[in-house]
C-alpha cells in the first residue's frame, strides 16, 4: 500500500478493521440490486437500507430512504463542521445487469477476492467506491468524532438506468442541497492505473433528420429522373455538414469552441498514451479526426458531428429497384468549452433548412442534449482533490478530458449550479459494464485514504475562494 | 369501333364471329394462370395447353407445350409465306397474383363485360393481348387460308415471376428460332388512349456499397473524434457521385450518351403530358432531376443515379450515441442509348475506391444489370407496326421512351440478337398488377384488326432491309 497518510491513530484504525471492511463490502455487493430490471426493485431498496443503516451507525444524521419514481434516493448528512466548506457526496448502489451469465468466472453476486481484487457486479461500479467513502467516514467518526468539513450525501439507484428519478429528486429538494461543490467518486484512473481526475466532459446535441418525398416508394425505371430521390437529397445534406477535413460546417459552430491553452495541450500531449494500440483495438485500418489536433485533444476538447444511424429504402439481399419515399438520419455533436446545445440545434437545423431543395419535405427534429461540463484544473477543489490522490497514491494525477458525458454531472450542475469534481479509483479496464467486474483491493483501500485526505484538504479551503474558482 | 381494314371477308368473319369470340376470350380467363404462385402450377399447364389446342385448331404447325424450369412454353409455327418475312410472336399466358381479393368488383377468375371492358385478372396484361393475337390468326386462316408473313409463336408462363425459365428455353432452342424479328405485344398505349409504340427501354447497373470501420459500433463519446465513421464517410462517397444540378459525377458517364436529335426531342414534347398532374400524384412538392432536360426526355432518354436503399447504425425510436461499425447502400443507374452496363460498373468502383478515405475498409460489388434498348422510329418493321396502327385506330401511334426495363426484350434481344418491336394495345390506367384489371373491348376489338394489318405491312418489307435497318 502506498499510502502516505500521517494520522497514526487512524490508518492504526484502518489496519485493525480490515478484515470486517471487507467482509462489509461483499455483504453489500452481495445483494443484487440492478436498478434497470423492474424484478430487484425490492434488491434496490434493499441496497438502499443497508447504506441507510450504516450511515446511522457510523454516525451521519437525517439519514432517509426517500421515494423517487425510480430505486429510492438515500441522503444523509452531517453538518457541524461550522464554517468548513459543505460537499455534496454522491455515488449510486444501482447495478449493470449481469448477462450473459456465463461468462463470469463466479457469480456476480457471490463476491470473491482474487489476485488482489474485488471480483461481483457492483465491485467497482459504483458499489465499491460508495463503500470507500462510508469506511472513510466510520475511520474519521471512529478516531475523530466525526469529519473536518461539512457533509451531505446522496446515493442513488438509478444511474445505470436513467437520470429522471434523481433529476426530479434534485429539482424537488434543492433547498435542503446547500453546499459548495459536488464530488462525485463513479470514474477512474487513466491508462495503466495512474491516478486520474476527470476535469471536463462534452456536451451533446442530438437530432433527427427526415426527408420525405412520395407516400410510397417509386420504381426507379418509371421515376428515376423524374423526381429527386429523397436518399439522394438526405446523402447531400448531410455530407455538406463535415468537411473531409473534419471539420463540422454549420455555421457558427466553433463560435464557443475555446481552444486548449498551449500549457493544457502540453498536459495532454504528456499523457502515455499509444495510438496505435487503440487502433488496433477498435480494428480500423487509421484513425481520423479534425485535422491539426492529436487524439486526446479531438476526443476531450474538440467537438464532432458524427451520424448515428442511417435508414431508408431496401435493406434487404438482392437488388430492388425503387426510389424510396423517405430517407432518415440520427445524428448528434459532442460539444466542448461554451458550445450550447440548444445553440447548436438552431444553428443545424436553420442551416439544413436553408440548404434543403424545394423538392422535398424535410424535417429537423430535437431528440436531446446536454450542456458540456468542465471545472478548471486551478479551482480550489479540484487542487485539493489533487493534493489527497498525490499524498495517497504517491504521484499526482494526470488530468482526464471525457469524450462523452455522465449524466450525473450534468444533473447536479442544471440543479444546484455548483462545481462537480470527478474523482473516483478504478482502474480503466475493469469490466464495469461486462462480465467479471473487478475491483483492485488496493485501489480500494488507498481511496479510502485519499478520501479522508481530501476531507483534510477541503477543510483548509477558504469557502469564498471556492464560490468565485469555478 | 375505327377500325380501317379494307379486307371485307375478313371484316365480315369478325363481325359474324364476335360473340363466340368473346366467349372464348373469357374461358381462357377463367382459368387461374398465376405463374408465381406454386399451387397454380397445373393451372398454368392448363393455360399453356389451352394455347396448344387453340393454335392447332387454327391450322398452326409443330405446336407444342414445352417444360422449362418454370412453366411450360407453348411453341408453334407456321412457315409458308415464302420469301416473306419471319416474325417471332411473343405474348405470356401467366397472370399476377389477385390479392388483395376484397378490393375486386367481381371475382378475378370470373370474367364479365361492364361498360365495354373486360374485367378480370389477366383481361389486358397479358392473356387480353395473347387472345387477339389468336384471333387475327384464326380469321386469316379462315378467310386466307394463312397469314402473309412466316410466323413462329413464343407464349410463356413465367414473365410476372422470374426470366429465368424463358432465357434458359431461348438458349436451348436458338437454332429453331430463324426469323427476321420479334414483335412482344406486353406495352399499351399512351395517356389517354392514345395508339403508342415503346421504342427504347433503359437499361441498368445495380451495385451495393459497403464502408466497414470497426466490428462492433463505438461509443461516440468515447470515439467521436478519434475515428472517422462510416456513415459519414458513406454519405461523402454517395454524395460525390451526383450533383445538386442532378448530373452524374461518375468520371466517363455521359461517354456513351447519345443525344436526343431536335426532331426525337420534338416528338417527346409534343405528346399531351400533364407535369403538374404527375406530381400531384406522386405527391412531391416539386418534379426534379438533371437541369436543362424535360421530364419526359429525363425519364425515357437520360440515364440515372439513384440510391435504393441505405442503412446504418441506429433505426429506433429515441436516441442512441454509436458511431456505427458499418454502413451500406444499395444504388443504381439506368442507362440509355450505347452505355454498358459493365463499363459504368468498372467506373463506379474505380471513382469510389480512388476517393475512398485510408481510414475504413470499403467494396463495391455488382448487384445486376442489363443493356438498353432501342430500336429506331426509321426501323421498317416500326413503320410496318405504325402504319398499321394508324390504319385501324385512325391515327398515328406517338413513340414512348420507356423509363425502365422489360425484362422479356433484353431476353430476345440477347439470345437472338433480333429488332424488337413493342406494340401493345392496353389502356394506360388498365390495373394490370392491381384489383379490378380490365381491357377495353374496343382496344382489345381494334388490334385483331392491327394484328392482321401489321402482318400485310410486314408481307411488303423488303427482309434485306429488315436485317440492316436495326
Amino acid at each position: 500500500m502506498t499510502t502516505t497518510s500521517t494520522d497514526t491513530a487512524l490508518e492504526q484504525f484502518l489496519d485493525n478493521t480490515r478484515d470486517e471492511r471487507l467482509e462489509s463490502y461483499k455483504e453489500f455487493l452481495r445483494i443484487p440490486s440492478i436498478g434497470a430490471l423492474p424484478e430487484h426493485a425490492a434488491d434496490c431498496r434493499a441496497a438502499a437500507e443497508w447504506i441507510a443503516t450504516d450511515l446511522r451507525r457510523i454516525g451521519i444524521e437525517n439519514v432517509s430512504v426517500e421515494d423517487t419514481v425510480g430505486s429510492p434516493v438515500v441522503y444523509g448528512d452531517w453538518l457541524h463542521a461550522g464554517d468548513a466548506p459543505t460537499v455534496i457526496v454522491y455515488c449510486h448502489y444501482d447495478v449493470q445487469p449481469v448477462d450473459p451469465l456465463d461468462l463470469w468466472d463466479s457469480p456476480p453476486f457471490e463476491p470473491v477476492v482474487v489476485d488482489g481484487s474485488m471480483l461481483a457486479r457492483g465491485a467497482a461500479d459504483d458499489k465499491g467506491q460508495l463503500h470507500a467513502h462510508l469506511r472513510a467516514l466510520e475511520a474519521l467518526f471512529a478516531t475523530r468524532g466525526g469529519p473536518p468539513v461539512n457533509l451531505r450525501f446522496v446515493f442513488e439507484g438509478n444511474e445505470e438506468s436513467t437520470p429522471v428519478p434523481l433529476d426530479g429528486w434534485l429539482a424537488a429538494n434543492h433547498d435542503r442541497l446547500a453546499a459548495d461543490f459536488v464530488l462525485i467518486s463513479d470514474t477512474g484512473f487513466f491508462e495503466g492505473n495512474l491516478p486520474a481526475i476527470t476535469i471536463s466532459l462534452r456536451g451533446m446535441m442530438y437530432a433527427q433528420i427526415d426527408v420525405i418525398g412520395s407516400d410510397l416508394d417509386l420504381h426507379s425505371g418509371s421515376y428515376g429522373g423524374v423526381v429527386d430521390n429523397p436518399a439522394n437529397v438526405l446523402v447531400g445534406i448531410l455530407s455538406s455538414l463535415k468537411g473531409p477535413d473534419g471539420r463540422v460546417l454549420i455555421p457558427g459552430f466553433y463560435d464557443d469552441v475555446v481552444a486548449l491553452t498551449a500549457e493544457e495541450r502540453r498536459m495532454l500531449e504528456e499523457l502515455p498514451f499509444d495510438e496505435e494500440a487503440l487502433r488496433e483495438t477498435i480494428g480500423v485500418p487509421a484513425l481520423a479526426g479534425e485535422s491539426g489536433f492529436g487524439v486526446l485533444e479531438r476526443k476531450g476538447a474538440r467537438p464532432t458531428f458524427d451520424i448515428n444511424g442511417l435508414w431508408s429504402g431496401f435493406q434487404g439481399t438482392g437488388a430492388k429497384t425503387i426510389i424510396p419515399g423517405h430517407a432518415h438520419a440520427k445524428v448528434s455533436c459532442r460539444l466542448v468549452a461554451a458550445q450550447d446545445p440548444d445553440r447548436v440545434f438552431a444553428a443545424l437545423k436553420a442551416f439544413v433548412e436553408d440548404n434543403a431543395p424545394p423538392t422535398m419535405h424535410i424535417r429537423v427534429e430535437r431528440l436531446g442534449g446536454g450542456r458540456p461540463h468542465l471545472t478548471p484544473i486551478d479551482h480550489p477543489a479540484m487542487r485539493a482533490a489533487a493534493r489527497a490522490l498525490e499524498a495517497t497514491f504517491g504521484r499526482a494525477p494526470v488530468y482526464i478530458r471525457e469524450g462523452g458525458s455522465i449524466p450525473v454531472a450534468a444533473s447536479f450542475d442544471v440543479s444546484l449550479g455548483l462545481p462537480v469534481i470527478l474523482m473516483g479509483f478504478t482502474q480503466p479496464d475493469d469490466h464495469a459494464h461486462a462480465p467479471n467486474e473487478w475491483m483492485d483491493l488496493n485501489n480500494y483501500e488507498t481511496s479510502i485514504r485519499t478520501v479522508v485526505r481530501m476531507w483534510d484538504e477541503v477543510a483548509r479551503l477558504d469557502r469564498s475562494e471556492l464560490a468565485t474558482g469555478r
